[in-house]
């Protein structure tokens, strides 16, 4: 039982090593506490590894991507064939994520958890898919809870796998037309919030549209009778294969001690699943983004998250994740690379 | 009369590059407009340059360096001698600015304006020295009208320099004890704001001494009557040295055509002086971040200047125009190098 096994690996950090980075951070020639939020990251990725400076490394960033049997309610602005598309897309460097994984130095795979679509052999995707996209969650469960499991310990064992290269940083992207609505079910199931308070326009949906989406979502929950106390009979109630994959990621970011930072509304509908099914997840998370997608700021209420930025970005893939990873190495490299105030020579704070 | 002929460069921008960029943007594979401000930002630099995509290539930064008189009224928690010693610090990269400029690519120049130091020929400096720092501005000028006019033509002669090497961005950073005090000065002179309102922590300052600091400046203003319609004569009475520098950076950068990134309350006292000059100015800027110092926000209004980032930072030296110009970048090359719905063959948004 990967996932149960994973749980219980996961322990509330160690909050000593928070004084001696803050020691560290305060010996440093700048006045104290002048890096602002970047002070605060620094701490954070110095508590979550347990070393004072942190060790820098390679920063990996998985897009998962899946179909969504919601899609047939027409409640995206793009046909369903874009999922596909945009894999290949990933795999040819021309999407978003792929100009800002180079710019930032971040690595990225791309995991076929779901895709519509059979992809022969191709270099960069792996084929870890549990099915040809999910059911229509308006019509009944998206998934078998054995599906549901098998995400979750897909991306548990992308962690496993890469622990040992000693990743600095991971983070969580996706692809998935329909996905939005799947992440708004999850955190309606979750929280009791309504539809229509949090459902947004994903990719760009007009107002009849919209209107189908909450529907739809309604229809969904009634139908489904999903148990908030349950994250695991959500995410076979509510979807997607995309959103359990990067359940897994988180709860395996976390069981092994490798700060993990979040995207947008997607992801974070995966890091609440994660954090209701171990609370202490929570701390080895960092939120890069607030979007405008109407539910994402009550999302990172409830997951007691922080966005670091506000770039009026909403388009997944990873995009937010990779930029606040850039920002987050630069953080880690202050507190590695900066003299001190002795070291330099400067004459510190006037008495 | 290098200022007046580089004031009279300055043209407005030719918008017609923008329906261009925006085509361009919403050519690409991603739902129209989900970048946020990131296609925003593309779209600027596009637009000042003219170019679409824009070309890209170096990111520079000057930081200049120089003393304030008004140290002596004990305005600020560090002793006067940090200017000199933090200007070692740049030179050997130990300051928090050199982690940063390594870590974004950008190249870093320290120039000497006014540094209360005679500095040995040090590999990395450039001296530009006008003066040993500014006169104490509660009690006189800070220069004379002559120096002003030299600072300001120091910033802009480096434009003219370096504009051979066709640079993709340029970078406004700082070093001086005692320059918020001087900054605050600026916008007070300039805007009529009262120095109780505006005058901010700077270094982290405590109560007496930002008291101390509000009269200094109340009595500089006072005393020194500076014509708000006349930046030159600003500049002269409440200082500094490299603060003019800025501002002819800024300048220079706009009779160039050169996207200019801006840090955070310093420089931005050097883009109102600019702007004061030369309306125009405004549209080659970037204002990187918010900082916590009071008068920043009023500041930013004041240049009509959103803020694309808030961390909290009050550090200066550059270092929230440099993780700007790491996203300026990223920015500019999603214009470059994103493959379009035709290129990557992906389906368009649906009727």
């Amino acid at each position: 039982m990967l996932l149960e096994k994973t749980l219980e690996r996961i322990r509330p950090l160690d909050r000593s090593f928070e004084i001696e980075a803050q020691k560290r951070l305060d010996s440093l020639t700048k006045p104290q506490g002048s890096l602002g939020k970047l002070e605060e990251l620094a701490r954070c990725i110095a508590v979550m590894q347990g070393k004072v400076p942190p060790q820098i490394g390679r920063k990996l960033l998985f897009i998962f991507a899946a179909d969504h049997g919601i899609a047939e309610e027409s409640v995206s602005a793009y046909p369903r064939a874009v999922t596909a598309q945009m894999t290949y897309n990933f795999l040819r460097g021309g999407a978003a994520i792929n100009v800002l994984a180079r710019h930032y130095d971040v690595q990225v795979e791309v995991i076929d958890v779901g895709v519509d679509h059979e992809f022969s052999e191709l270099q960069g995707l792996r084929n870890c898919k549990i099915r040809r996209g999910t059911g229509n969650f308006s019509r009944g469960a998206a998934m078998t809870r054995a599906e549901a499991r098998q995400s979750i310990e897909t991306g548990i064992r992308l962690v496993e796998e890469v622990v040992s290269k000693k990743p600095f940083l991971l983070g969580a992207g996706e692809m998935g037309i329909g996905n939005t609505s799947s992440a708004a079910a999850i955190l309606c199931a979750l929280t009791g919030a309504s539809p229509r308070h949090v459902v947004g326009r994903g990719t760009g949906i007009d107002d009849p549209t919209w209107k189908r989406k909450v529907a739809a979502i309604e229809r969904g929950l009634e139908l489904n009778q999903p148990d908030a106390k349950e994250p695991l009979d959500v995410l076979t109630k509510m979807g997607g294969l995309e959103i359990g994959a990067m359940t897994g990621l988180i709860l395996g970011a976390a069981a092994f001690r490798v700060p993990m930072v979040l995207d947008g509304f997607i992801s974070d509908a995966a890091a609440l699943l994660a954090q209701r099914l171990c609370p202490d997840t929570h701390d080895f998370l960092f939120a890069s983004h607030l979007s405008p997608e109407t539910g994402h700021r009550f999302m990172l209420e409830m997951l007691q998250l922080a966005p670091v930025l506000n770039l009026e970005m909403r388009l997944g893939e990873g995009t937010g994740a990779c930029i606040l990873m850039g920002l987050l190495e630069a953080a880690a490299k202050i507190l590695g690379e900066m003299a001190t105030f002795e070291s330099a020579g400067v004459g510190t704070k006037l008495p």
